[in-house]
């Protein structure tokens, strides 16, 4: 970064009597990460200035001399060749120096009936508005391509773990609604954000609102927020929004620790239930048979990262006092990285997740091992009267002699099997086989493979609703 | 606790070759602290009945000899006479062999087509939705408070701060309107988190549904849940509720820590801008003049208990892989914790909150130190065609003199002014009066009295709308 | 809690003009958790009294008097036969007040020379000492268990894992050497911890000292403490120590997680690597073929509580003015909450640990597949003459072929092998052998088996030293 | 950074199929952050050649041509003319790369016996030794100004606050050491951290320890370490040393944090107690009277990244299993942004500290209000006989008196005192007066000003001790 700037000419400098030491400057200057909003910080002035004209605060050739300086800064910026300046602050300082070089006595103008205070709250909110849009489209992506994958994998038997010991079985495409489900609820949070997020603070100014008539709906309606906010205080100094976006990506990054957590498990040679194409993985410099599921490690790592943001926030706004305090510009690294990361993190996903190859052998193998359908032949035995409580125990005693004979339920002959009850019949091997079970299963939300597919249809019709 | 049975007992024996150990037994329980939810279990065990005798799981008879069963259970846990036992682990298990003690073999049947997986996570979605409304109801108490002292508190004058530096005069009713926005963005993202929390899992049995033919609507309907869940394992598995309330609550935490900041500011010695009564005040064992603004303080330093609830939630689960885990059972603490503290603070809040008395005599006199009416000084000038940034510089010079001669904008002579500026004339009077400031910023979200009384008035409309 | 005191009987009532609000008063009464303290705060109010005689403030036989009441109390309340009253807030008053009721006017002037602000900051810290040295046994029996079971387990083979892939063999001892280097760690920063503990901010009265002439070296000594504190307004507002704990338990509950982590992962049907004995597993109240690794998922778990503590108890203190604040009594619940998981889950993995079976044969077989001599084969090239970069491609070509035709490295023929690369000969397979690679990893910190017994020796030595 | 390596390059690629996916490449490649380690990362590797030549597993020609490779390799970085590469993935490969194209077939030999895993870990933990001894630097020159300040307002006297009630007189001085002494104790574990960040993890190679006869104690030696860690699984995992450092730098910006609140008290219109020079401040885009307390806000807000980046390491170790797993490459940009916090937060605070002047007479004004020598009255009746709690009482009520009637203790006549209690005589007066106050109060640990100038001597002996 450039500094062409002396200090003697910062905006708020009449009242003081020494120049900003020079370290002070750098610590306190925003312009290193908030340079970032240079878009949305020139849409915002340039709405601010058609509403100034609108009231007649400026006249329309002063309102058009700073909407076109406005946009042959925005194109210097784009192309790279404009100068930031530490001396200058921030992204709105830079931004209106270079105006007010550009095109006068007239550019001093714009701040007019605003503060920088109000100013960069509206600037996060178009940002964060333009990138929960990107957020969305992202997850809607990687949620279809979940359904595509389930629906093929409808029919495939897998193990269902808890404890991560082998329960029942469940198919390949019911647990890969499970993460739909969490996805279809990150949406419906990411929703409700966006409509706290859009509302317009300009025109609170500096906490008070400001003496000039300015017409807050006519701004909020360009720039396209739903209202203006309703406290001049409360617009300066509030973060709610980047706190409940940062609650809204702690989840999803959990969700997706836990979608990655899954993964690593099932390529490791021990469950060898799913092949990630190698596009997706990485090797090792020392080790030249490996293959690495670089991808999901790398999302699970990050989840610790935006935890850590959203600590930071509400950290940060702890025991406040109105309005606006300089801690508050802490508030924008961790906005911008837990966005960032987010969208890269869901990308990965959308782009990984139809790549994956179910082994469904390797599944099917270790879904009959482990006594899987052991709660299938208790329920056999309370169809034939037996009380729930009663049938656990004897499927108890025919599970420990499996164990101990290193043979799985399906394989004990009748004859042992109604050693452990006499109600026990030749139908008993109907309710032991992998199909009888997932298939029983049927009743909204089960793992029957046809449940499995209207849970499918059901959700593409409410994506498309 | 009282503990009667040995570990033989357990629902689970039949497998294992030893008793637990009597540490881990201890170590591992829940029911010292999952006992709070014996309401919310027999609810949930009771609309199951019923749905399993409507399918035809159960006689008529049976449900019935099983409801009157639960209710006598009920009756004895609340008259203190029930004898909790750590060996049947938790709150379900020590429910229902107390129901089959009762009702004989009947009792073992309640269990027929759910495991304690999905109905943990019944009951405590049962639960939580119970505490949502109660803290909804104490949520809009206090704005309601906030709103008749908003009202009443409309034309007080008061510094406002930036920094907390005097920075403009605003009113104390626009102030408390600042607080009232906040809460009302709670209330928003709580009955949010409600939507969410009221869908049952109930069903999703282990994890992968059963095969029983259960009625899930039915049931759902019976416990006044808006639907069932779509996913067995996501059922099991998922405590996003219990994320999103921790999400809310951190919020709601965080912003009753900034208005405890400033009543602990304000009554403090060097501000004395507002008097709480005695019974909201403690005083000190050593020093008897003391009178401590303690309830702000304890739920400023509140705060910090329920964000470190909302990071152990989140760490918790991540990267747990489906479906149920132990690790699991760690959810009810926080989220016990973290209702609790909603519901003790916001008590406390809109208890004390109308009984704030303001000093207004102190609140002027500090708002008329630090040359709060400095920006209305900059805004006469560019009224009269000086630019705002250069106004700016004029009025920093005009208070640094003020500042060297230790007198207000409002105490100078006509001549010392003008010495800043020749457009200063005799009618800078009017806008350096505190009045005159507040006054005229009189647009919607400004601090005029006038907007602070719309702004109530709108509120009130919104919470009876 | 029986309350037998009225509001007006409060120490601090004289400058109050109506009793404190009854919610109020259980809102902000803290003896409800911190009457756990009362043994070490009867020990400090002894040393205290004896103290207080020394320098003549009291006589001999007040000192007599008041130690012998306060005896009395604590028999008292080590009997349950204690009334504890909400009204008298913390343990503190309600203790002096039992002693005061006990021998009268004598009683009151136990409170001379200090305050509530230094008399809970010593209690804290006399607590946590003791606790301290309970955590250091439980790590010291840990870890030895862990040394024990490493000797046992010097020679057997397991893969080695990076990303969950298959590495490199390791020898399980080696392993088990890791998690004693994390526990070894944990024991120094627990005693660092202890000398910034064991220090007493006693005799710091409220916040400035106290004009009584007290001996603050003599109470030290009495108490055990290495020193008295330097400054009597950081020695109230300070809870470093307390953070310093709960920097210590969430680091040590992060390794214990990830010890969690491989148990469960090591018990399932896929790696089944170990045993867990029954009695350290609990079963399903479904499934009953289930044995679950209850412990491990549990204290995995519970590394979110601590987390949340570590960061309940940094929020709490973040930008408190001094000296103590009310918010100060939130120290406790986190504080003796982390104390208490810490214990249970060491003791937990002390008992626990020394029970672990491996299943060697399991192991060996799974690190005979996944090519985990392939580095082995790189190094051997290596030795040979060719660069190690290039030798890692060779490598990456003979697993590649492996992969496509299901064979390990060892089950290749030299006629194959030699196809990759002409310096491969017949004593390569010499080195592709499980323990011919585990032997030569010959060197400090390698996975040799000699070396496994070496640093088993060494540490052996340094906890005796 | 410009990328002239094609994925075909990767070091790793012989057992692969198909390139890295682009995104993926982008998504996964550490250089844009870990390139900062490019100087230990050399430095490293150059005691690594010359342990290797050492052994023999290098000649010394070979050894040479790496190290002045190496060095060509540095100069190019620190000369800003370094092609950074994405797909060579990390700082280690990129310089690897360059000195292979530099020197040839012998700069492959250089990564013989060891790997990036063990290779990064003794790059960080030579990074952070030095930060850490810059920061050492930084801590001792803030404490060294505060003792200066403290020795020369070691009589100014103040009002001490509890609940930021006017508690009690005490000296600018001792406030002063209060802060003094947190530092201290930052120190100390800063130290005790340095310990443990000080052992050399390379030799650990990925995992398991290498087959070259490799001598850690020598390359430890040239490196500056104490010694080579003990295990080459823990070597790999382990971070620790990072999490430790973030424990350190939590509760360091939670001092400052506090330091930073009182100093945005203290120049707040309503305490007005000090003056920050202008150098230090920065002013308002539009209030043009404001003189804003950036930094110490800037520093207090910043609490809450550190905080964030402790909790984002925390989580991401949770539940790892051993070794190495790609989500380790998430702890160095949390490490990296609290070290540019701390010596940022250290060096604006060492720079201020010394500027900071008092505002006498304010201060003792302050301290004259709010009745704060009622502890010195209670005192006094002590000494006469009447027990404490009673004279407690009596002062309360001398209190009340004075509150009504707007009057302190010391400007009531002595008839209206000797109403309270008749063992009030004359010499009453010289306790109420501040100065006595202060004095009396001549103990280790008290506000005496005597005490603060030995505390500060005993502070300077400790540091150069």
């Amino acid at each position: 970064m450039t500094d062409q700037n002396t200090s003697s000419e910062k905006p708020w400098g009449g009242r003081f009597s020494e120049p900003t030491d020079a370290f002070v400057e750098r610590f306190t200057a925003s312009v290193g990460f908030d340079q970032r909003l240079y878009h949305h910080d020139i849409t915002g002035s340039i709405a601010h200035a058609t509403m100034l004209a609108k009231v007649g605060v400026l006249t329309g050739d002063e309102r058009d001399q700073i909407v076109e300086g406005l946009k042959v800064v925005k194109a210097e910026i784009e192309a790279g060749e404009f100068q930031w300046s530490v001396s200058l602050e921030d992204v709105h300082m830079n931004v209106e120096k270079s105006l007010t070089d550009r095109i006068g006595i007239t550019g001093k103008k714009l701040h007019t009936g605003r503060s920088r205070n109000d100013q960069v709250a509206t600037d996060i909110r178009l940002y964060l508005r333009d990138e929960i849009d990107v957020i969305h489209e992202e997850l809607v992506r990687l949620r279809k391509g979940l359904l595509d994958l389930a629906e093929r994998e409808a029919e495939t038997i897998m193990p269902g773990f808890t404890h991560l010991q082998t329960a029942q079985p469940v198919t390949f495409g019911h647990h890969l609604m499970a993460w739909y489900e969490m996805l279809a609820r990150d949406t419906e949070r990411l929703l409700d954000c966006r409509k706290r997020v859009n509302i317009m603070p300009l025109g609170a100014a500096a906490l008070a609102g400001t003496t000039y008539p300015i017409d807050r709906a006519y701004t909020a309606e360009l720039l396209g927020f739903d209202r203006p906010t309703e406290n001049s205080l409360d617009s300066v100094s509030d973060r709610d929004f980047a706190i409940e976006f940062g609650s809204f990506a702690a989840l999803l990054m959990t969700h997706l620790s836990r979608f990655s957590e899954e993964l690593v498990l099932w390529t490791s040679a021990q469950f060898d239930f799913i092949d990630l194409p190698d596009r997706f993985c990485t090797g090792s410099s020392i080790m030249p048979q490996k293959k690495n599921p670089d991808v999901p490690e790398l999302v699970r790592g990050k989840t610790g990262r935006v935890n850590g943001h959203l600590i930071s926030l509400l950290t940060l706004m702890k025991g406040q006092p109105l309005a606006y305090n300089k801690d508050n510009q802490e508030d924008k690294e961790p906005l911008f990285d837990m966005v960032d990361t987010v969208k890269g993190c869901l990308k990965a996903y959308a782009d990984m997740v139809p790549a994956i190859e179910s082994k469904a052998e390797n599944m099917r193998v270790a879904a009959k091992r482990g006594f899987s359908t052991a709660t299938d032949l208790a329920d056999y035995l309370v169809k034939k009267g037996v009380a729930f409580r009663d049938a656990h125990e004897i499927v108890g005693k025919a599970v420990a002699f499996g164990v101990a004979e290193e043979r799985d339920l399906s394989d004990m002959t009748l004859d042992e099997l109604s050693r452990f009850s006499d109600v026990i019949k030749n139908d008993v091997f109907d309710v032991l086989t992998l199909e009888g079970s997932v298939q029983a299963r049927d009743h909204i939300g089960g793992t029957a493979p046809r449940q499995v597919r209207e849970a499918v249809a059901r959700a593409r019709a409410a994506m498309e609703g």
